[in-house]
């Protein structure tokens, strides 16, 4: 069965971006971005294909549909139209922005977190849906329908910024699915236990 | 050389202990600091002394010295006068409690971590110094005394309480040292690049 896969990079001090990110200033300040994702991408700003990155990113590529928070895809201007080729599902109260006229690939649910999985689920079929966007997490999370969890776990304190999880009203337990130890990013994957 | 090297157990959110920690209240609600520690202790309330776990509490037993911010030791009356009997040395600018007066092997520091860390150092002769508590922590990277971090990463998300790292004014890069994977926690440890 295909399952829901929160897919993040995050600082040891739990940041997934730098303070005062907005689509005017992506990633937010100080490069955080740049820093967490360095461990994905060669010099030349190429994604990495070999080695445990290689793999990581073609499991990524793999998957069939992307929920993503409005926060998210609007720093990246809904990657262009879809993440690569796979139809992005944004839960979001409010109308989408102009630009999402032009992409057929991007679905605008206003009915909650549940609804916009639901969509995400049937249009992956037999394969997995990405999440990505910390309040997203926060939702999916409390609303039950978040599987697993993808942390790329990179060697650094950044400080400041956008925490992936800042508070919660429950508590959530989780199972070591996998990790990948590498001088770059200790990747582990949980199970969510319901 | 010896070192000085933070152990702390945390959640994936980045909690240490649950809200309201206090000596009145030592570890705050919820058992928090008890789920966090399972990893370490057999069904009973014993050390493990097996396996991962088993190594990992002889390291730390092993070291030479001890710096722990006084919100932890209070909770802990001091380890009732060490820590296995090592010395304990504590950076508060208040004179301490009256327990105190009775732990030959407790010293309270009023001129700062640095000179905190340097005694402990002192006493700790080639072994390690073993730091604890949140507010120390963040004191030893401000003043560039820190160098190496054991996190115990515990397969949890507590939503509250007091995190590990809560915002710093500068961004730290850190080394992976080694990374012992267990389906209790995840043990990484670093080392503080200066």
């Amino acid at each position: 069965m295909s399952s829901s896969v929160l897919y993040m990079s995050m600082s040891l001090d739990g940041y997934i971006a730098g303070p005062n990110d907005n689509p005017n200033n992506p990633g937010g300040d100080g490069g955080a971005v740049e820093r967490l994702h360095r461990w994905g991408f060669t010099e030349t700003g190429d994604v990495l294909r070999s080695g445990p990155a290689g793999e990581l990113a073609d499991a990524m590529e793999a998957t069939g549909a992307v929920v993503a928070g409005r926060r998210t895809v609007e720093q990246v201007d809904h990657w262009k139209g879809s993440h690569h080729g796979m139809p992005v599902f944004v839960p979001s109260h409010r109308p989408p922005g102009p630009s999402v006229a032009n992409y057929p690939l991007v679905t605008y649910v206003s009915d909650g977190i549940a609804s916009a999985m639901a969509q995400a689920k049937a249009a992956a079929g037999d394969r997995d849906v990405m999440v990505h966007g910390a309040y997203t997490a926060q939702r999916a999370f409390e609303a039950g329908v978040l599987d697993e969890i993808q942390i790329h776990q990179i060697p650094v304190l950044l400080g400041a910024g956008r925490r992936l999880f800042d508070g919660s009203p429950t508590r959530i337990e989780l199972e070591v699915v996998r990790v990948i130890d590498t001088p770059e990013a200790t990747h582990i994957r949980y199970r969510v236990l319901r």
